[in-house]
């Protein structure tokens, strides 16, 4: 039997719209989200899990109300549970998010740049 | 205050050997783990989670007893769990394991090239 890998690249070419997570993958209850990100998020907190920011392309800055992250191509990091953070990138960043499915992109402040949180791509 | 982002990039100067896993960082009870891998890996399953291999360098096979998957780099894949497998690479291959800490890299197999699972670095 012949297994596929899944790639990155390839799935990128799927889908061009902003703060639009897309899954390609799923290991037990955490998924995997490819998004592009251009512009402001809104400031946002998840109260039950962390969430993993991994950058493919781009700087994103994420803003915490005590500081900010800035994350460029090849690295990571995990903004812990209940921590409010709001996302920024100048130009467009391609990255990979890594949470529980049914993390919702705008955690518990809702509103208009809620996105549909288990689409696979 | 200030955050500092994790390079994958810094994280793999500070380690050569191959099979051996480092955690570099955690999101819930999920750790991502960097490995060097070069030669064949053991047959082994994890009977209680699937595990995610994300290729960075190189090219990576995984053996099942039903076929195989070969990776590059950009190249993910989710192998269920208590599916056996058997990892190989004819040169050098880094990449990202991301699992429940405490996962075995020898599974349910044991043996010489089990690895201490909770090494950060």
């Amino acid at each position: 039997m012949s297994y596929a890998p899944i790639s990155i690249e390839e799935k990128f070419t799927k889908f061009t719209e902003h703060f639009r997570p897309k899954v390609i993958a799923q290991m037990n209850d955490v998924q995997f989200k490819l998004v592009r990100v251009e512009g402001d998020f809104v400031w946002h907190s998840h109260a039950d899990t962390d969430e993993t920011f991994l950058i493919l392309d781009g700087e994103l800055a994420i803003d915490f109300r005590d500081g900010r992250v800035t994350l460029g191509p090849g690295e990571m990091f995990v903004v812990p549970k209940g921590k409010e953070h709001k996302p920024f990138a100048a130009s467009e960043v391609r990255l990979m998010l890594i949470e529980p499915a049914g993390t919702k992109n705008t955690g518990d402040a809702g509103g208009a740049m809620t996105a549909p949180d288990d689409v696979w791509i």
